[in-house]
C-alpha cells in the first residue's frame, strides 16, 4: 500500500499534522505501508523550504527514506527557486498533475 | 487521467487554490490529462455563484471546458437558487455523492 | 460505493461540514452507497469527544450504522483515553493507515 500526502495547505496545524502523519506512517508496524511521497504545492511549498520551522522535519522524513515533490508551478508563482528548498527533493513541472498520476498508479490519497 | 476537484471550503485562500490547480491543469502538457470535474458544496459553493470574486475565474474555466457540478442540498441549505449560480452548471442532488461516484469511475481526488 | 471520510480538522467549521455530508449520503436515495467509515485523528479528534457539541451528531450517526474509527495515536499524543470518546467506536493504531487500506479496498475518500 502506497500513499500521497498533498501538502497543499497554508495552515501551519495543517502542515505540521501532514509532518506527524507521515511520521506515523514510518513507525506503523504490520501495516505493509509501501512508497510514501509528499508533493508540496501553493502555501504548502513553504513548508519545505529552508529556513523555516519545519526543515529539520522535512530533513528528517527525507532521511527516512520519504520522497518529497515540489511543484514548478508554484516556486515560479511565488518567486522562489530551488536552492530556497531543502536539498534532495524533487521538483515536478504541477504538483497535482503528479498527484493525479500517483492516484492512477493505485497510491491512497491523504490531505491533512 | 480524469480528476475531481472537491470545492468544499469556505476559505478565500482554498477557493484561490482549487481554481488556480485546475488551469495549471489545463495548462499541463504531455500530462495525459482527461476529464476535469469540480464539484462545489458546503461553504464552496460561494465560490461559483454569481457577483462573486471568482465568477470570472469560474467563467473562464467552464469556457475552456472544465465542468461544474453544484450540490442540490447546499443549494437548499443556504437558501440558493440556481440563478444564483454562474450559468451553464450541472446540479446534483449531493456534492458528497457525485465526488464518491467519480472516484468509483476512476477519478483521482484532489481537496485544495 | 462505499467511502471513507476523514476528520482530521481542528476547524469547526470544516467538522461540521463532515457531519452534514456524511448525514446526506445516508438520505441519498438511488445512489446505490455501501459502507461508510468516518476516521477521526489529529485535531479532528476533539469532535468525537464526549462533552463535546457535536457529540449528539457521533451518536446520531452510529445509531444510522455509520462507524467511527479513532486513532490510537492521536490519543496518546493528546493525553486522551478512550472513556473520553463516544461510546461504540473503534480504535484503530494509525488513522492515517486505516484511510490508506480503506482506500486500497476501494473505498473513495472525503477530506471536508
Amino acid at each position: 500500500m502506497d500513499a500521497v500526502v498533498h501538502l497543499i495547505s497554508g495552515i501551519g496545524g495543517e502542515q505540521e499534522t501532514a509532518f506527524a502523519i507521515v511520521n506515523n506512517l514510518l513507525d506503523a508496524e504490520n501495516a505493509d505501508l509501501g512508497e510514501l511521497v509528499v508533493v508540496a504545492q501553493s502555501q504548502g511549498i513553504e513548508a519545505v523550504t529552508t529556513g523555516g520551522e519545519t526543515e529539520h522535519q522535512v530533513r528528517s522524513l527525507l532521511d527516512a527514506g520519504v520522497s518529497f515533490k515540489a511543484c514548478r508551478n508554484t516556486l515560479d508563482t511565488m518567486n522562489l527557486d530551488e536552492s530556497d528548498l531543502v536539498d534532495d527533493m524533487d521538483i515536478v513541472p504541477e504538483g497535482a498533475v503528479e498527484v493525479i498520476r500517483l492516484q492512477n498508479e493505485g497510491y491512497a490519497y491523504l490531505r491533512p
